[in-house]
């Protein structure tokens, strides 16, 4: 795979200089760490930290500033960021309030950012954690006990953000958090591999008329491979998959992430939305609100994947909240 | 290529209804015409409309909205719209103070846009146009003669929206559109070709190692191919192009935008973005504002553009004007 970088061994630190300089308004870093935070001090509020492997972009420095995170922490692409990271995030961001870490459920993520909760506690840091894990395709996988954390984790970061931001307590914004987390189901597709700038091949093969079911955003291994089929039958099969997990009934009201994971055209997943929209309207369904673009990516793969978060008031509120970061913004 | 459509000749239609599926409260369609209007009817204010073929995405109806434009007119992929569509969409937004139509400097569309702008005064609506070509890269190409319009078409939107939206009248939008083009300049370069969905098969073939420098947003072809260089020399060469048509002095404010052709991950646009920031501060401009992203996409084609906006304060003010569009958002 064409890339264009410099050198594979630092595309991470090229790409947060870059853009920290493209955006010095929203975002600063903290000097000599790979953790991104707000460019006006913080508040006195719950804070809100995220992060992740890079390659994913715009998640998770792109959802930093009002109305979602306070600080992402930026591992090297597909990589658990490390615990000294970690815990720098923390100490930047916390205002006395709290902080809530919003973990996507991998072995090394869960596993780092927990280590870093109890050192951030022995040093007298209010820590919660929430663990995103809304990948309904596969239990278990290459780097991930139970279900992997995708692109509705971008929900959680809105909603809670605004919850954190409308001044609520640590408790209660992990509450709002469990609660996205509870009503949303992800899944996604593939139609070609990714390759790590450092690896220099793709993680994985497909023919040129095949596309993999239940893809993760690393290139882990879905439920099955198969030829490719029209958008609307690839997206019946996928709602289903998620309808299997969450049933849901007429009236009820949700929202909609139809997610690019970088190497599909919008026209695209406007093709999967119109298809989306029209099996959740025969159900009776109302979508809320639709998002269609690129939020939670897998460095150049072509792919994309639903998401459908069920709300109630509350989250709908929340959800329409003023947020005002890189990559999502709410007027 | 590998796609994720149902049937080719549908994908225009489809997409225009997932389009407005994801974003009724922003968008309307105009009943059996492929034109995107705002949701709310037009103010008593000139209106903007713009548009072209499609494949663009999110060029241009993700630009429909306040702030920017009132219609988009979507041609079939990589063809220009036709007088009757573009007829309606300034019918559907006329409120009597004068269209201003932007249009990208490509031979069909300048020709139908024009044909149109004479209808259109024939019905006594006031109708001026500007057209776009901020392309550096060649003189004349497969489908222009002079410039090529690209991702800079982006700038004109925003500035002449906001002009609009402040109630100017249309000689004065139109002034601060031509502004914006005298000031604005873009080069593009890909790495892959793309494949129009009825065509079926790439638009062009670049070997494993090839990128072509000056390539167009429809695969036109640029000033050369060449084995595919770090990313920091590529910035370097396109920037030297632009500078030679627009020489930049020591505290000369500019806007940048690094455009994101499709296929190529927002990691690599932050790299590039580094460099072009880096360079810029080298010669003592000042980088007012960035915008990396999906602004003006090929389809599935990875490259990307650059383009530099000269600003003056009449610039600055509008460009940070507040906007609410499905792809461009100013709070």
């Amino acid at each position: 795979m064409k890339k264009v970088i410099n050198n594979p061994n630092y595309v991470v630190e090229e790409m947060i200089n870059g853009l920290i300089k493209a955006y010095p308004e929203y975002l600063k870093r903290v000097d000599n760490y790979n953790v991104i935070v707000r460019k006006s001090a913080p508040n006195k509020k719950v804070a809100l930290v995220s992060g992740g492997g890079s390659g994913h972009e715009p998640a998770h420095a792109g959802y930093v500033g009002y109305g979602m995170l306070d600080a992402a922490v930026l591992g090297e692409v597909f990589t658990s960021p490390t615990p000294d990271q970690i815990y720098e995030a923390i100490k930047a961001v916390d205002a006395g309030d709290g902080v809530l870490l919003i973990i996507k459920n991998y072995t090394g993520d869960v596993m780092n950012f927990e280590i870093t909760k109890e050192m951030a506690e022995m040093e007298g840091i209010k820590v919660e954690s929430v663990i995103v894990n809304d990948d309904v395709a596969v239990e278990n996988s290459l780097y991930t006990a139970g279900r992997r954390g995708i692109a509705g984790t971008v929900f959680v970061h809105k909603i809670a953000g605004a919850m954190a931001e409308e001044g609520a307590s640590l408790e209660e914004v992990k509450r709002v958090a469990q609660k996205v987390i509870n009503n949303v189901r992800s899944m996604g597709m593939a139609l070609t591999p990714c390759t790590v700038p450092a690896a220099g091949k793709p993680n994985f093969t497909l023919q040129e008329d095949e596309m993999e079911i239940g893809m993760g955003i690393h290139g882990e291994p879905g439920t099955h491979r198969e030829k490719i089929k029209p958008a609307d039958e690839i997206v019946e099969h996928m709602l289903n998959k998620i309808f299997d997990d969450m049933p849901l009934s007429e009236n009820d009201d949700v929202a909609v992430m139809v997610n690019g994971l970088s190497g599909t055209p919008l026209m695209e997943l406007y093709i999967v939305n119109n298809k989306v929209n029209d099996v959740l309207k025969s159900k009776g369904v109302n979508v809320y609100r639709t998002y269609v673009g690129e939020y939670m990516t897998s460095l150049e793969m072509a792919g994309f994947s639903i998401s459908i978060l069920k709300l109630d008031e509350e989250l709908k509120r929340l959800l329409d909240a003023k947020a005002n970061t890189v990559a999502f913004k709410v007027l």
